[in-house]
């Protein structure tokens, strides 16, 4: 068919080569599965859902290699997400990511501190980030959260140093702030810890990682 | 220093490790810096606080490669910014975001009709997504607005349709969708179109890299 052709049919039918909404999805991780067999590689099938579902949203392979997985996260993950755990992020972007009605099915609901003004104050009296002080919030609280981090390494090391002092325990962690500062070394310094955790290695993360990684096991548990 | 004696520095003061928060960011663009100059690469200046900015927010240098500016977008960003022109997103995560208070300093703000039950209900009854009907809804306004697409495809293609049919005009387009069905295509046929646009061409993008390319053009204006 010429580019000719290809117009005529475009005036006559809005976007033709436009999948119907509920298929696009499907379609994707359908060709996320066949170049990574394509690659010659695998995944286990216990962390399939979430590898894929962060390929999907960020286009990149890499991450094929770079998520870690603690040994017992998947089996404490669905324990916590089935029992309504609710969610502490370190950003508003992850807390708008999480799909929140696949959440509320399971009765959990996401928190994010870090716009409020008392963290603001605090943080900045203190000299230390919104992040350190949001957590040290959720601490206060007493009640134990999930932890999807996608933006501050700060987040990462004050839970670590909660959780090592006694004052928070954390259900698990998913621990993937983005960037070239601290943040490998947090990382590191988490999957380190006995805190069951889900991590992309290295730089790479951000909350729509962070948020990918959250929803894949939350489709596992209560669908969408 | 050996490990033990950093335990020791570690337990006296807390993450010594930690800059201060307001020296992280300067931090992270230096070091951003540094690597693009060890790889014997420049950023042209007129480009190289997006380009940086998307580099800092997703720690992949791909970007250096891929992001597309049409010929006078820079000058219509600034001016439609300057103007207190109004945002339209495709995702209520793009929308998180964006710097609002920024935003607002010129006049701004930032729509998002995803997650109206109005918009839902008609994408449903029509069989196509519930982004190709909020841009709809924006056209249906009468105002011209910026566009930051962050996730569908599909918004940017209505986009174009509309407006080459006359029925929209916008400012200037941040065409950052992400993934594998239809992505490269929309991209292709907005950078074709004669709308002023911001492309990370290929599959990747999303709604961190869409706000992370508008931000920076309205650091560039406004501040912070």
């Amino acid at each position: 068919m010429g580019i000719n052709d290809r117009k005529i049919v475009n005036a006559d039918r809005k976007c033709p080569e436009i999948l119907h909404p509920d298929r696009i999805e499907a379609e994707s991780f359908r060709i996320i599965e066949k170049e990574i067999g394509e690659m010659g590689r695998t995944v286990p099938a216990r962390y399939a859902s979430v590898i894929k579902r962060v390929i999907h949203t960020t286009a990149d392979f890499s991450y094929l290699d770079s998520l870690y997985f603690s040994e017992t996260v998947i089996d404490q993950a669905i324990t916590a997400l089935k029992e309504g755990c609710c969610v502490v992020t370190d950003t508003n972007m992850a807390k708008a990511g999480i799909h929140k009605s696949s959440l509320e099915k399971l009765g959990g609901e996401v928190l994010c501190y870090m716009a409020e003004e008392e963290v603001a104050r605090s943080a900045k009296e203190r000299g230390i980030t919104r992040a350190q002080v949001s957590m040290e919030k959720s601490a206060e609280t007493g009640k134990d959260y999930i932890y999807v981090i996608g933006n501050a390494p700060t987040a990462l090391l004050r839970i670590v140093e909660l959780a090592e002092a006694g004052r928070l325990c954390p259900r698990f962690v998913v621990g993937a702030p983005v960037g070239f500062v601290n943040v490998v070394e947090a990382k590191e310094r988490l999957m380190a810890s006995s805190i069951p955790c889900i991590v992309p290695r290295g730089r790479k993360g951000g909350s729509n990682v962070a948020a990918a990684i959250f929803n894949a096991l939350l489709y596992d548990v209560a669908g969408r």
